[in-house]
């Protein structure tokens, strides 16, 4: 079956009896696939029939579906002519794990971060009505996705539409953890009361002929009071904000799901289609570990173990003990996470205190205002949100946290390069959209001693601060180096003199390479480890200048707005004679690939940050000799 | 009765019955007060009862409440011992008009941008569960800051709660404009069912007699099918998310809400009471025009008349002018707004082209998303949101319009200082948080004239764009100057030598008189209107770098990451013998004042910007003479 599909709308042909069997081997496929490539695979078992019968009742490019985060359109991308690609999924030049509008016409919306599809999905429903289009719009959501608040902003913004836009609720119970809040338990009740579907079918036509019955259950209604909010009505909630709702239907019936959809096209108006979907369905490890087969590297697919080599200890389980050692000491440290209990080293935490660990959903808006209350009431909370989805707070940190100079510690994981997730989560702008904000203090560390030392200074200092940490193996080198972390304070490597290298965090352990081989050509430069971003160590930079012609900044940040920036003024305004060479990434967005060969193609490895330093040096050095020249 | 409120709880030694008396002395000293000092009216008449009522149920400061946004809290400010404030509201040094911790310890949080009310809140509730304290937490939330994504994360967040906290919504039916989505008519449609209010007193109690009846009511509803959806059952989307409803009641019937919230105070969980106020409530020309007594100047009482001078044309009128035009000739231009149809300036565009405007409620997230989508489906979306407002839909600008090079427009108004608002409302990020983004396009126009060409070109160009332009009049000189704008090319005014002035937007006319100044004093300074912040026109830097040895960057924006570090990296890594002098706002938060006057405090009026210049040429030359001694 699976042969017969190599271009979009071949769906067309196949046979309804025969969508069970393609099922069968698209999920193969996958888990084929996957088990050798690494990817998101579970949300992807469990989208299979969904996506077959959206597919079905829709002609593509034609019509747009939207996917929300799209970790969940491996079936579309087979759909449409990109079988092959899984052979290189997320790999540098391969197939991107998430819908690219430049991969294929049928991507309708490039995807990455949670719960914005139904606004997108309506930017196109307005632009198709006013040029006269008639093609289908369809936003594709999780329930995870719809505890995100912009979610919400555009169902409300969507209750007014007097044409077609359908959301399919792709309702498997979780997001990447298990999901949490009111809408979540509404969602389960809604679950739980499948015996509606059948009836539901027909709502439309339905409507239309019981007009009558109204006053009456009103009646009854007002006879037994509030009692009546206690039920469960399907979809009241969705229907209460202006948005028809159909379903529950069971997501991997590919009959029951096209008849709702073909249903669904009837409306004029937003519709929102209830699917319930099983996360990991059809590969057993996957259903009874749905998290870690979330996102998972090349597996064993009879065992379903990992066959990466072992992992080394990673920041995130740095940060894991440490906070949890903190709050043992510490009882008034709180933790938050948005929907990433696991991702982000919480789940240590909140099996030991979980009075004091708070999921909030995909709600990193929230949660940042929800620790700046808690903060007022008493507590040190520590917010662990990755740097990507934290642009989603900034308002929220300037507004709330800072002008307010509370005492909120953000734990920043995956800041810099993530590698095979690419561009929607690169975690490269924290430094910018941090350092502009007053009474931030913002640190990275050079290994994993330093981020615990870190975040125990974080934990008695005073007012808003932020570690910024990357995905991955956490550093062991330079262990040897333990000066204890005061605030604003650079951490001297080695003192030479000349050139001094001033590296950010993760960057330390890059410059390590470089710093070596500047030593075995015979040069010898400075090694600093920044440690502070904001403040500046001006101190530490005003003694550089006496002795180096030279500074070199390197961070895995944009350049813009950075830390180089940031010192290039200082030495601009107080020591014009020191040249500051910015080492970062420059304006750009980094795609998916290997971090270490990322690194080397935006100048970010040791050879490349090597030989820039080297062609500066030369330069200079050219410079030098043309004046001697002159005089 | 006023004079017997002097202090923080006073309101407890008054009776009920002279309760209508003391709402209406307040009403009066609000309308004198804010007649002569200008300030928020509408909303704060609207508060007045609901105000007092909080205040007699709760004990401040123990108990905390959270007004969201702030501009309803006069009362609050009244009955909390600072009356003598509001005859310096909102001047500098004076009272801020918006709750800040720092004039009292009854403001729980500083407030000013919308919907983080619930969040901060639940905040302070999880922090007194935590520490075993027992004191009362209200959230006060109006119906338009009910559109805002976060007021729902945080309602989704809070539904598992098992002790009180309180939401008190503020429903007017309004924002600052009209409000609008599905939430607005949903609450509508409760508003209608006033008839429930009384029953609804007692709705716990009630719950708890009538278990039994619900199956009865569940078989009655599976037999009507779906039409059940379209009833109104009051507060059922609450309830359904897991939160208590109680109400409406009518927010100017003290006796009513008093028992409402003191019912509010037994149930344990969060509970949602719905109070109806009417904004400008007492004074009839506030009620008829809330919008234009949203926030006001000084007024004459008896006709509601402005006292202010005829304003001049200010760039909001520019801006409504000019997309009004654009949107006759292209005529796949729309526009978006967030609940700012008047203060953007989109109310005649609106009016004109009805079917391509979109007010989307206070949801700046949505915004951004959905013209995403509306640009993918072949529109040319401007999206009109606030400098401090557009910090909120960050993400969105980085990950839905950026990454994926869309045409969308951003017309950002109240850029740099906005005055009497302060720290809330300066926009001063704008300018670091867009030029780090890849893809991104930023200018700032000099004057009248400029604005509206930036925008006509922004219409034609390709990739996202921003305008920054700043509140009130619109600087009508420089008109002389008029090059056409040209993608990254800055605009030279008058070329000497030495010293370059680069003025970024609204400082260009702060500039001119600098560059007077300078010229008087015998010197020829270069005068260059930047135009672009990103790209930065470097062709021009080089040009400049030649025959001068200083430039001096001016902007209304932070230091870091803004214009000035952008030209001093530039020039430091291509011209290290041009020193850059950026004049920017240094790493602190701007509080409420005259905007004039702020620009003086904080180095930007022109006798600042002059002396800085004159000091840093002093010193350059004390380092000359210097060297040419040792010579």
């Amino acid at each position: 079956m699976l042969e017969k599909i190599n271009k979009p709308n071949d769906i067309h042909k196949i046979a309804l009896a025969d969508f069970p069997l393609l099922a069968e081997e698209i999920r193969q496929f996958l888990i084929e696939s996957v088990s050798r490539t690494g990817g998101h695979l579970a949300s992807n078992l469990g989208a299979v029939e969904l996506t077959l019968a959206l597919h079905n009742v829709l002609d593509l490019p034609q019509d747009r579906i939207i996917w929300d985060v799209g970790h969940q359109a491996y079936t579309h991308k087979i759909l449409t002519g990109r079988k092959d690609g899984f052979a290189k999924l997320r790999q540098e030049g391969g197939m991107s794990g998430f819908p690219k509008r430049k991969e294929s016409d049928c991507d309708a919306f490039d995807a990455g971060h949670s719960s914005n599809s139904i606004s997108a999905g309506l930017g196109y429903v307005r632009a198709r009505d006013l040029l006269g289009q008639n093609y289908r719009v369809v936003s594709v959501i999780g329930d995870g996705a719809l505890t995100g608040g912009m979610a919400y902003e555009a169902m409300n913004n969507a209750a007014g539409l007097k044409t077609n836009f359908i959301i399919v609720l792709n309702d498997n119970n979780m997001s990447i953890s298990k999901n949490v809040g009111g809408m979540s338990s509404y969602l389960s009740a809604l679950r739980t009361a499948e015996s509606y579907t059948g009836m539901k079918i027909n709502v439309t036509k339905t409507l239309k002929k019981v007009p009558k019955i109204g006053p009456a259950i009103v009646d009854t209604m007002r006879k037994t009071k509030s009692s009546i909010k206690q039920l469960i009505i399907p979809g009241m909630l969705f229907e209460n904000m202006g948005i028809t709702y159909l379903g529950p239907v069971d997501g991997h019936n590919m009959r029951q799901m096209m008849r709702l959809f073909n249903e669904a096209k009837r409306v004029e108006g937003p519709v929102i289609v209830h699917v319930l979907t099983e996360k990991g369905r059809g590969y057993t490890p996957a259903c009874v570990h749905p998290d870690r087969f979330h996102g998972t590297g090349p597996f064993d697919i009879k065992t379903g173990k990992s066959l990466s080599a072992k992992k080394s200890l990673t920041y995130t389980d740095v940060f894991s003990d440490t906070v949890t050692a903190l709050g043992k000491e510490q009882k008034k440290l709180v933790c938050i996470t948005a929907a990433m209990r696991e991702g982000t080293g919480l789940k240590r935490f909140a099996k030991e205190f979980p009075d004091r660990f708070f999921d909030v959903g995909i709600a990193e808006e929230h949660a940042v205002s929800f620790a700046a209350g808690l903060a007022l009431g008493g507590m040190i909370p520590v917010v662990a949100i990755y740097s990507s989805f934290l642009q989603r707070a900034v308002d929220q940190i300037v507004h709330d946290v800072c002008m307010q100079n509370l005492h909120v510690i953000f734990a920043i994981d995956r800041a810099g390069l993530v590698g095979a997730d690419g561009e929607t989560h690169q975690g490269c702008f924290d430094l910018s959209y941090l350092t502009m904000i007053p009474n931030m203090t913002v640190m990275a560390p050079k290994n994993a001693w330093e981020l615990s030392k870190m975040l125990e200074f974080s934990a008695y200092m005073a007012g808003p601060c932020a570690i910024r940490y990357p995905r991955g193996g956490a550093y062991q080198g330079l262990e040897e180096f333990q000066s204890p972390v005061q605030y604003g304070k650079s951490e001297i490597l080695y003192r030479g003199e000349k050139t001094a290298i001033l590296s950010v965090g993760s960057m330390t352990e890059v410059c390590e390479q470089v710093y070596r081989e500047m030593k075995a050509k015979g040069e010898n430069p400075t090694f600093v480890n920044a440690r502070f971003v904001k403040p500046l160590d001006t101190g530490l930079l005003d003694e550089l200048a006496k002795d180096h012609s030279l500074f070199v900044t390197v961070e895995e940040n944009v350049k813009s707005g950075g830390f180089g920036e940031h010192v290039a003024v200082y030495m601009e305004a107080c020591h014009p004679e020191t040249r500051v060479l910015p080492i970062a990434i420059w304006n750009r967005f980094v795609e998916h690939g290997e971090v270490d060969s990322l690194r080397a193609k935006i100048g970010l490895s040791p050879a490349e940050i090597f030989s820039a330093i080297e062609n500066e040096l030369e330069e200079e050095k050219t410079a030098e000799d043309g004046y001697k020249e002159q005089k």
